[in-house]
């Protein structure tokens, strides 16, 4: 490589809806305060598939997916300070924000005012689109980039840079810890981030899953209960038990029933929502005070946070290892919930 | 008076949707811990007229509304310590809780895990229905007995006991004060205590009304800023704007435009609140970390801390002064909104 814009190998979608294929895509001059990252392993988020599908409209095409990126630093530009050739380090879902918002000067690059750049499906600040880890190599603004602690394996902790980050930035807000009932919804690539994370914190999780089929895999990553969801005596038994709630599902819930498993004065968080409008009954707020909130992933401090907590407490992903070529069909068994519990793609293999 | 029980005037519902009428009703002996009260006002809150025509459902009758309640004791029970013959009082929205669940250990008796009793519309310990403040007495326990300081005439502290605490304990519980940017929706009689209090806490106060018709009363009363929500360019000039939004308003509102005007991590807190459910996007929650909550009056304590407050701060409620015969009308104008701020029924007028 050289700090001359490059070509490199990647697996693309080449349009909206369609499989994606294996191509090469354009990676930027190495700048001043950029590293290039060899990329040795990317995550497969549930988000890829929906963009790469087109389901929020707007994609941009080719389309290279992949926000949960782990490598090594083969090049850096002559400004940076905080990483050297060798590193280990790690790329989330954003790559640039406007760095001068209150938000951004306060580390919240996810809520920057001006909109933040996403890793892939948007466009840099010269109006260049932007590519993700499903490919060999990147080139990444320093201040956008975070280390992977040497307790890490690459693979373990490409799915933490988005899964492990947006659990734990509403774990750590709304203070999972001793004596805190948490429950976490559904057991998939982030709920069984949340459930190890919310043990390691020192809450009591819960695990409320639509069946009891993962119940040995909740209690041994670290619940230490586990409920179905499609069992109405659940809502019963558990009703008024937890200060903390985590949703982590994509499909509408019936949001009224989960607010009556709070405490007075808990709060439900949604990383996962339906595309569509839910229905709620403000009442079940009024009661108990509580509330119904949302998160999103974290800033670039709260990311190195999370990655050296998990480092320090052993925590990595629950991963099967995949080929590139089996891309789409891993796509295909995400939608089916088929994978424990999240696929990583050996980018060597592309 | 005696401490037997006895027979006194009031005003009921005789059943669901009839006119209230003068009649009489029992009130019972004063009990070791009771206080006997003279009522000399009783405020008219939206939800008296909901349950006097049965919205709710379930309705027990004939039933007197009123628990904006302030009077003055009459006679004390042998084993009450905090009140004597004389004193100042006011009684809310509830009477009675089971005193031992951690809520009402905690002063939280309004989140009672076994129920509070309230004031009116409900059975007390012993089964008997309660009959709340449009009525010259009221028996009720001390320790749900809170005391109007000199500084508050009766007549404007009465709706303090249900409206004003309505918006206290959420601009509390929410840290309201300088450096904060309130939102209140609705200028009603919660939105006008809304605005004192919150101006009074140093917040930042805006009022977001349906139109612009009251708008010199909303900066009189303590408002910086007066918006009109009919106006479609007002969501797109306050967009990312507050830290908190009360809305006091029971119509449905378009929350996921509301949510639109938090700024990152603001919470919108229904005290008022539409029968029917609500539609909700969550995503207008996870971008920005933000808030949908409920709140519902607030303890014994709080309660009083709130008349406290509003003394120190001469914050009475803006009110008219009915006499008993006219409450049928005056739930009429109440329904139309042709109210500034709350009608206070003079139960000398009996």
């Amino acid at each position: 490589m050289t700090t001359q814009a490059t070509t490199v190998p990647a697996y693309a979608a080449p349009a909206a809806k369609a499989p994606l294929e294996r191509t090469t895509i354009p990676r930027r001059a190495v700048g001043e305060h950029d590293v290039l990252i060899e990329i040795k392993y990317a995550g497969i988020c549930h988000s890829d598939i929906h963009q790469a599908r087109d389901g929020w409209g707007e994609g941009i095409f080719p389309m290279v997916p992949g926000h949960e990126i782990a490598g090594v630093v083969t090049e850096t530009g002559p400004g940076v300070t905080a990483f050297a050739v060798g590193d280990r380090v790690g790329v989330g879902c954003m790559v640039d924000s406007c760095r001068v918002c209150d938000n951004c000067r306060a580390g919240f690059q996810q809520h920057c005012a001006n909109g933040s750049v996403m890793t892939y499906n948007a466009l840099d600040k010269n109006g260049e689109p932007t590519y993700g880890g499903y490919s060999t190599h990147i080139v990444v603004d320093e201040a956008f980039t975070v280390r992977i602690p040497d307790g890490l394996s690459l693979d373990v902790a490409a799915p933490l840079l988005c899964a492990g980050i947006t659990v734990y930035s509403p774990l750590r807000h709304w203070n999972a810890g001793p004596g805190v009932k948490v429950a976490v919804v559904g057991l998939g690539g982030l709920g069984h981030m949340a459930v190890k994370i919310a043990n390691a914190l020192g809450a009591e999780v819960t695990v409320l899953s639509q069946s009891l089929r993962k119940k040995d895999d909740g209690l041994s990553l670290g619940a230490r209960h586990y409920y179905a969801t499609s069992d109405d005596a659940t809502f019963e038994a558990l009703a008024g038990t937890f200060d903390l709630i985590i949703s982590t599902v994509s499909a509408p819930l019936p949001l009224d029933r989960f607010l009556g498993l709070l405490k007075t004065d808990g709060t439900m968080v949604n990383v996962g929502a339906p595309e569509e409008p839910v229905s709620l009954n403000l009442f079940s707020l009024i009661g108990g005070r509580k509330a119904l909130a949302g998160s999103t992933i974290g800033g670039i401090p709260e990311t190195q946070e999370m990655l050296d907590f998990c480092a320090e407490h052993g925590l990595g992903a629950e991963i099967e290892v995949i080929r590139a070529d089996q891309v789409n069909e891993a796509y295909e068994r995400v939608l089916r919930s088929d994978v424990r519990y999240r696929f990583v793609i050996d980018t060597a293999t592309i």
